[in-house]
């Protein structure tokens, strides 16, 4: 029996372009369907004091080069190091909880990977957001006033609840009927996991 | 052309169980030649304060779930969670060190992490160590005197040292012509790049 994939991530993840770059058509193929769930997991990190790549560290340096090729080998662009860290006010996330509340966070998600990683211009850093919005073909007055209201607010604070009781730390997260996989290098097997298992997750 | 892979591990590492079960079949298959590198990732992780998998956290309970997947998926024994952290005095590492030295690290490494794992009796707690080399037919008197010597204790400083070079700072990792690969889930890239990249490292 098949189940749906729910796709938990920060858009402030680096390791996320490569899923958000090949999750619907890996998807497509298995035939699961797919729910995308932006959450803020810099609450998460802060929570419990992990920087997971902190400067200068020789996990850093690898975490790029380990990027580089998982990208080459799923045949994903990358061109050199983005920045990083990126989003500091959350507004890449709020936006992302609005898209994905009307049913356009794919199309967000993508635009928004190519212009950090490829273009080298996060849309969540300084004033970016609006130019970017307009260029997707959004309004940004009506998306940026839903994404900084107080509605947007609480779905923020919604998903760290979510975070805790589903017990996730990074992104991408992949959940499979209470079943919790970390990272990209597991969207192979969630999906096998979403399209045929059927045991109850046994943590 | 084919370059061998450098096999740098920690025997206090869990996930390093999945490789010790697996990399010399899969090395094989790939016509590979495969050098065990024990090496101090207890002196990193302290340097660095890190740790990987904190009591308590959702990152450890996953570990342990996510490893029962794996192991599942790789035809490898598992069956609950074993003692952790063990090797308080490095004296797995030390034995390690001297097996590599002598050639017979793999068939140390094997029968270690089944003790741990599947007997649950970790040789480098206690006074487990002596019987352990007793129960794989090697004289622990004349292992323990090497492992525990001067010459012992600048083996586990220079494998810091060449970790510190090669930036590791896990346990397992893959390390083909200065190209660094880290997790059991990188196996399989370390072995292809290994069998046929021929690529200088671009890091």
């Amino acid at each position: 029996m098949t189940q749906p994939l729910d796709f938990y991530f920060f858009p402030g993840s680096t390791y996320t372009y490569l899923t958000v770059s090949r999750i619907e058509a890996k998807a497509d193929e298995a035939n699961v369907p797919i729910r995308w769930r932006p959450y803020n997991l810099r609450a998460i990190l802060r929570e419990t004091s992990v920087n997971p790549f902190p400067p200068g560290t020789a996990k850093r340096r690898y975490m790029w080069r380990d990027m580089e090729r998982r990208a080459e080998r799923h045949g994903i662009p990358y061109t050199s190091e983005p920045q990083h860290p990126v989003d500091p006010d959350l507004t890449a996330l709020r936006v992302a909880l609005v898209a994905a509340d009307e049913g356009w966070c794919p199309e967000y998600m993508t635009a928004y990977y190519h212009s950090w990683f490829i273009d080298h211009d996060p849309p969540g850093v300084g004033d970016n957001m609006a130019v970017f919005l307009k260029g997707m073909g959004r309004d940004p007055d009506v998306v940026l006033a839903r994404a900084l209201a107080e509605e947007a607010t609480r779905m923020v604070e919604a998903s760290v609840e979510e975070a805790h009781r589903l017990g996730l730390f990074g992104s991408p997260h992949f959940v499979v009927a209470g079943e919790v996989f970390w990272g990209d290098d597991r969207l192979e097997e969630a999906l096998e996991w979403a399209a045929g298992r059927t045991e109850t997750a046994a943590v």
